[in-house]
């Protein structure tokens, strides 16, 4: 078995083309990790969710983690670290540059219509009374990094 | 599409026969999210590793966060949640109870023998000059929690 580094290229690439990563936030030193969708576009990763604990948590502290990892088994994976920051965007009639900024994140995830059928859900699950409300957010990408495992040095992973 | 909270049994149950997570730990409110291989037993996670910012990490701060999740798609996953808390196993002539504990992680893990490669590669290529050390680690359940996602009432996910 072999590990290398991948080069931010390699890493922004594979970026580009996976919608599930696991999003990291914590609140008083203590981690909370959920399974996400996102969409990567121009250094962000832009997602949606439903008001609750993460939304919380984010909001008090920025600082996230996302990774994105695929595992064939214990001796070919590869494991993408993003190290970054939450910041949402809210509607408000005040704040024009974040009302064109959640236009813009609408616009990139409604590529993936069921993304609401799952927030609807959990929100309708949640409180059954309340209508569905939507937390539009992107996450700056400050650092990124990741690891390549492969069998041998001349079978790369795809 | 139906949410459904998870029993403390269905979680468990998955637990035990799951291998592969991801692990957040935090250090000065940052989180860091790493894949990991564990085994469940009564309570704990066994799991071992090579030293490096994780490992320094969570003897800073041993609350940690695992997550496991098998996503078939955006409509049909399940998710489970555990707060819990990193215990190292060091091998120290005066510890005893830690001794006896780091030789049960011993025996615990080396029913899945090929992590032993995955360690030593990594050590190798960060550090060819020095001989491979191991970390043993136990993570303690405090919470656990678990959400599925089905298409429909009457068609669980297996």
């Amino acid at each position: 078995m072999f590990m290398n580094e991948m080069t931010k290229a390699e890493c922004l690439s594979t970026l580009a083309h996976s919608r599930l990563g696991r999003l990291a936030c914590s609140y008083e030193n203590q981690p909370y990790i959920v399974p996400f969708y996102f969409v990567y576009e121009n250094s962000y990763l832009y997602g949606f969710t439903t008001p609750g604990q993460k939304v919380e948590w984010m909001r008090s502290n920025p600082l996230v983690c996302v990774e994105l990892d695929e595992v064939v088994n214990e001796t070919e994976w590869m494991s993408i670290i993003i190290f970054g920051s939450y910041e949402e965007l809210p509607e408000t009639q005040e704040d024009r540059e974040h009302t064109n900024l959640r236009r813009h994140a609408h616009s990139v995830l409604q590529q993936h219509a069921e993304w609401w059928q799952l927030g609807a859900v959990s929100s309708t699950h949640r409180n059954p009374v309340h209508p569905f409300v939507a937390v539009f957010y992107r996450i700056h990408i400050d650092r990124i990094s990741g690891r390549r495992v492969t069998p041998s040095h001349d079978r790369p992973m795809n």
